[in-house]
């Protein structure tokens, strides 16, 4: 999608040089763009680890772009283990990383293994960019009707955390529907949760719309139930972490209260998402999906920037302790449709094993 | 309620003196607890208007401590107009000045003017502590039979915002029902919403809690209706700034999404509230209560407290903006009971005309 009016992927090779792989580090958003260059498998395994990228898509592409860097280097298996061990719960890393071993596994040849890896690590990020693509491309259709059934005035999109083309190589999964409504000139509007304690939604999603065109406004997590009540939000459209094939959400903290004031206004709620985030073996999401609870002091701080200088702030007292869950579960229930490259099913079993039926047991 | 081990209300006249009020400035919480001297009508009209003072019940105790402060300096139609101007929203402000114009308008004697003045003052603020005393101890009782139906367990309780004695005289309104069970020995947890943006939660009943000893935790907005889902709620408790005579709730936003996770999760959603804060007026709280749209800087901007300096730190881009909705409503159809200050009620027209039948019509 467009910074500054010049299209970026989040992650790519350089044309000129044959080991460089630059990167937009999400570190320092919205405040200020960064490139960075990556050269060695350890700068990889660090941009990963410290998260100057992050997101499922992206994460996997870093990854393949990584095993690239690694024919440079020579111990393929050192390398795969060193960028495994970055974000060990992500499933597109170690997907990734075992493509490319497969991929490059048998040659012996240094320029084959090269090449090969450069191909691969490129396909793995066009795969990601053209499932998001196809996301929109379905999505859009959603967003068309709505905007006919308004007679052509904005459609109000609600959104929570950031599943934008940031967290993937392009166009975003959430974010898809919505950049190819602006790009087919259909008026759209969303409102980006700031979504608490990261604030990916004010940093990140407030940032990617904003450098694109879209317009936007950042509402604190609070706001959506009583924007639903007052007709404000004519459709919400989320991502996800991990998504049963039976239809439960996983998705950022707070994904769970926006879907039940969409299901009491009789909003629609969409979660978009590439089949790689289906888990094809969970039935009962609330159950058996497991919810990471992270450090209190994200909840204890707020973090932003002052005077150009980044700086966190201690808002709770010292001595209050704080509760982290990274991930709530939307039941099936609450969910109006999911979108996927395949095209749009509903949340349930039959449906989307129906868009997916090689997943049928 | 306890600071530091020490009983204190939120505002209390000098004994020593006959012209010192004193007040906690809460501007400082929850990182310095810093007591004003109040010694004119400019300096407490100050103290309301720029929030040294909040909460309905505080500021209705606090223009009448400014009324008292008028007697000393003779003109007391300007003090009241003065008064009235720092905060035109508020209810109990223009309703305790009236009081106090009322009590001392008639007398010319100076000595006495001051004393009447200073007892009608003295019996807002008592009424004031007495109210919110009385729904902690009709409140009790649901946090001690939730604690028998956990054999002795902590009961746990969510609340948002602050409805905390920070908020009235002494006790406050969601908070006296946790004190009391406190005080009685009840074990109580209290799952603290920060309460963005203006996170008085985390700054405000985070700390009351913490100094009178309550076991308490912080969580971000979003994070309710998981914990809800997983059995981690016992009760919700909220307070209110209007309720209608028919039940329906505004309060602090983000208030009914809760209340929709506690509905769906069986979770018991109370509200609590002294009678003044009832609107006899308004039958569709939904439709008629007019909800305030405060800056956007509020959610731009966090602010806290770093290397002892309180800061504002911009968290989203630039050129981002913001909506801010002060409030939401709950419609009484999510609200399992009203505690007041003459018993708990049903969330209905019936049953708050029941307990306070003086306004049937």
């Amino acid at each position: 999608m467009k910074v500054r009016g010049q299209h970026y992927r989040t992650i790519w090779p350089d044309e000129a040089e044959n080991r460089v792989i630059r990167l937009i580090d999400q570190r320092f958003l919205p405040h200020r763009f960064v490139i960075e260059e990556v050269r060695t498998v350890d700068e990889m395994a660090a941009a990963i680890r410290e998260m100057h990228v992050r997101g499922a898509g992206l994460i996997g592409a870093a990854a393949g772009y990584g095993m690239y860097l690694a024919t440079f280097e020579g111990d393929l298996v050192a390398a795969a283990e060193k960028l495994k061990a970055t974000r060990p719960t992500a499933v597109n890393l170690a997907w990734a990383i075992e493509k490319q071993l497969k991929a490059i596994g048998d040659q012996t040849n240094t320029e084959e293994r090269r090449r090969t890896a450069f191909s691969t690590a490129n396909q793995i990020a066009d795969e990601d960019a053209e499932f998001c693509r196809r996301i929109g491309e379905h999505g859009v259709e959603l967003i068309r009707r709505l905007s006919e059934k308004k007679g052509g005035a904005p459609v109000n999109v609600l959104t929570h955390c950031n599943a934008g083309w940031l967290a993937f190589v392009d166009h975003g999964s959430a974010t898809a529907p919505i950049y190819a409504a602006y790009d087919a000139g259909i008026p759209v509007h969303v409102w980006v949760d700031e979504t608490r304690p990261r604030s990916q939604g004010s940093k990140l999603t407030a940032w990617e719309l904003g450098e694109h065109g879209v317009a936007h406004t950042v509402i604190a997590d609070n706001a959506g139930g009583h924007l639903m009540q007052h007709g404000k939000v004519d459709a919400v459209i989320v991502g996800t972490d991990r998504t049963t094939y039976t239809g439960d959400v996983a998705n950022k903290i707070g994904t769970y209260l926006k879907a039940l004031a969409a299901k009491d206004n009789a909003v629609p709620f969409y979660v978009a998402l590439p089949s790689s985030s289906f888990d094809w073996n969970i039935r009962d999401g609330l159950k058996e999906i497991p919810i990471e609870e992270r450090g209190s002091e994200e909840v204890n701080y707020a973090d932003g920037w002052h005077d150009g200088v980044h700086v966190e702030v201690r808002v709770s007292p010292e001595n209050s302790g704080a509760a982290n869950f990274g991930f709530d579960v939307t039941p099936r229930g609450l969910v109006t449709g999911l979108i996927t490259e395949r095209g749009i099913c509903e949340a349930n079993e039959q449906s989307i094993l129906g868009l997916f039926p090689e997943h049928r047991r």
